[in-house]
């Protein structure tokens, strides 16, 4: 079984959260080969270390990891990666592969702008 | 003249703010109609007041601002509107459209599942 985790930053506003977890839940119905899952580096839960423990509770032989972030600041940079190795540490067996945020995505510019409506 | 400002949060990590910088010459590429800019909530500069300012300035009769962000946090929901509305009380001549933020574009599910390589 594989496992996906979005991270993303986390709010103080529930809302923005659920948002997150939503987003989680259309990855799954588009991603049938993957448990899906969201983790939070601050202000919500499940943090990502917890996130990862659960999928390899849960029977995960591999672990992907996709950072809901769009540009890499010391939280993609530094943090995220910091965690999944300490991580990684723990669980030999488990291939775990942190994949690139979502801001480095090819084709992020072109998504971007389809979003500006070009006439009044 | 239309102006488009990518507004993103900022970080402490200078990079990261170039990165946004890159985004909006990729986004100037793709829209000739717009003089486009980004700007920022914290942390580096322009700040969003200064950059709409600076749109207006320079000749813009219609300013798009789009919130570089995933969810709808506090800065999403609360600051930039904020901001946004206490400019246009300065500008009423000018056409001032909030645009939704990135994270609730239609297509992001889609556009993330594709990022996430589905076979090891």
């Amino acid at each position: 079984m594989q496992a996906l985790i979005l991270l993303a930053h986390g709010s103080r506003r529930a809302e923005s959260n659920r948002e997150v977890q939503a987003m989680a839940e259309q990855l799954a119905a588009r991603l049938p080969g993957f448990r899906v899952s969201a983790a939070f580096l601050e202000l919500s839960a499940p943090d990502i270390a917890t996130a990862i423990d659960r999928a390899v509770a849960q029977g995960a032989g591999r672990v992907l990891l996709l950072p809901y972030f769009l540009a890499a600041g010391r939280h993609v940079v530094e943090d995220i990666p910091a965690i999944v190795e300490e991580r990684r540490t723990h669980y030999a067996e488990v291939e775990m592969l942190l994949l690139p945020y979502l801001g480095a995505a090819p084709g992020m510019a072109d998504f971007l702008a389809a979003l500006v409506p070009t006439s009044p």
